[in-house]
């Protein structure tokens, strides 16, 4: 008979987040060990009581998830956890801090259902964000021409080389969305927008996007009003709205939840497994082939 | 196939009470996460958790308790849970803080197997403190006059007040008890006496309970030596002495566990309930129409 | 129907033990409430939690375990816990400390395997340390001449004085060990040495142990090195070298799990079991004795 599965749900909050630990069991684990305010420095007695119990033939029924409001937090202890790993000696892993790599692969899931990325011109708004970073990094690797929007040009052009740096071929362009002028000049000639800003924040008007006449697929991932796309709704899915398809944060919501829920999953499939954006955004892409 | 049954326990204390971890897994719930050091700042991040991982037509299957040492902040903590909600979009929610909404329901209860509660005089000792101000709520939903006793007469009014703001058409009086003389005039007429204290304070010597004349049962719900109820064995149930019935916190304790069990499992027959005091005694009431 | 097994992990560190929970897990705990940073102070809120809820039936379904890295925390959390039980009001409660006392008693039990410990001469380098004490404990109670090694004579002293106060016909002796002089003077005449110290120190030289006419058993309990028996490999296990019968702390560490495995399920058999270090040992011998 299989050993339980085992998922270690390490969380930088105060709290372990609820969210995190009902998608777990609802993905079919049986037991969830739950961590809450864990650094970096705690990682390694956490990690080697998970490597350690179990025997080889049983190690992939035992996983671990970094999660919290803190994507660089998470970022962080990701790194510290497969630091512990040596050799066969290692337990899956998945980060989805702030639900950010599953929410960037919905989004770029969802463009990639009515353009070919490959080629296409992809413009992130607030594009250095947890978020709007991963959703740039997704797109670049499915062969889009990506900018990244942001205030200011050199945080924009920063965040561009550092996806350049990781994802081979990627053509990445910093580009400063300070203003309504300087984000329709960003915006004019793409194929794709991602509005990946914080809650609250209107990040584009309508008047500019619906300007675009290239423009296929505008995606808003901000569920807060005002919401970061002007005139887009938070449920939109799939919305034709001035000749363009629009998608609203919960209308993406349940795409990033299916993800969510096969990552999970996966993680107890093998024990060698690290899903991180590119992993994730793999596993969408299957659930779509798929359906 | 039906989700896991989970439920959420926001405890304040420390460490999250094994009691009610216990009674939760006896209940039939399949997954518990427990938190504790929750405050009414943490509700939100963690009650959004809960509503917004299944779907309307599981919703029920998840649930929230708040329990833990301290019931003022309980109470506030169930008020911010329930904040949360809109709509359709909800879990239900137990509150029962130091075990106050069982205990009160269990010794309500075991009065109005002996006498009926409606048009009965009660008298409710330390009925200023979490418990007795269940117990008179509890007694005057049912129709008894009710009198709280406190050690100064401004506390009693105001609880007494309280009561009658939220019970329609209680009859509700606050008195002074604060030695034996007040104590036996408060208590010389009425048919019921419950007394609420601490652990470890007499609250009515067993000459004055005796002398009541018209004294039908009597309830201590104060387990550690000495008793509130002078005379009165912990683990009396139903047990006539001087003519009278008087239970004791072991003889009221079955009930409390019953009602806490039936409670808990009420959480998952629909996603939009809230069990205080008065839900609690119904669920109680039922279970001894039922037996 | 019989209620679910739960355990509860009580442990003294920031984060409660991973793997004590994955060991809880795959020895059968159907429900495992985890608590870290528990006190002294907060062991009797948390006991009566685990014994006032499940009926006298059922009370052997609830346990305890006692963990963390700090084994002295421990110690005075088992006794914090045992304080709070009375008569049949109990719950069985398993004490493992830093892996303490499965480690020792596997490594005794590794001894026993090759020669017979009663009446024979036994040395435990880092004699003092939580593991070396309970090992030195375990080859007493089996009948072994003990010698304990310590950098200084005087605690290693009142080391055998205390294992001489608690195990009765123990002969035990504190003998120093600060250089390797004084180690092969103590080693040179013994059949068994248990290296128990801290990970990274060398206890022992090859040149020491291989030089003494009598020794049958060495076993070093040091993962990290330098060992703690200079010439003596992780994974040995019962490897012959020079003659003598060498194990690592790896090669013990089959034996740890499995006596650690059998504890935890033992703790479900009755209400009423404090597993500390002769217990778990007990346990152990019975394993080797159905093999």
């Amino acid at each position: 008979m299989s050993k339980p599965r085992i998922l270690v749900q390490l969380d930088t909050d105060k709290h372990a987040s609820v969210f995190d630990a009902v998608v777990a069991v609802d993905s079919g684990v049986h037991q969830l060990f739950q961590y809450s305010q864990v650094t970096v420095e705690d990682a390694e007695g956490l990690v080697h009581g998970a490597m350690f119990t179990r025997g080889p033939a049983d190690l992939h029924q035992t996983a671990v998830f970094v999660g919290g409001a803190d994507v660089a937090a998470g970022e962080a202890l990701v790194e510290a956890v497969t630091n512990c790993f040596f050799g066969p000696m290692r337990v899956s892993v998945m980060m989805d801090s702030n639900g950010s790599n599953t929410t960037a692969a919905a989004a770029v899931l969802a463009a990639a259902r009515h353009t070919d990325l490959k080629g296409a011109s992809a413009l992130v708004l607030a594009g250095t964000g947890p978020v709007g970073l991963r959703a740039g990094r997704l797109l670049a690797g499915q062969g889009a021409i990506v900018k990244l929007g942001s205030r200011t040009l050199e945080r924009a052009q920063q965040a561009a080389e550092r996806i350049e740096a990781c994802v081979s071929g990627a053509d990445v362009q910093g580009v400063v969305t300070s203003n309504e002028e300087e984000t329709l000049l960003a915006a004019r000639d793409v194929d794709v927008i991602i509005a990946a800003g914080a809650a609250g924040i209107q990040l584009i008007s309508e008047a500019a996007w619906t300007s675009c006449e290239n423009l296929k697929v505008i995606i808003d991932l901000n569920a807060v009003p005002p919401v970061g796309v002007e005139g887009v709704g938070v449920t939109d899915k799939a919305v034709d709205a001035h000749g363009k398809i629009t998608y609203g944060a919960i209308g993406v919501g349940g795409t990033k939840m299916k993800i969510h829920k096969a990552a999970i999953a996966r993680l107890f499939e093998s024990n060698d497994q690290v899903l991180d954006a590119e992993e994730i955004y793999a596993i969408g892409k299957s659930l779509e082939d798929d359906s």
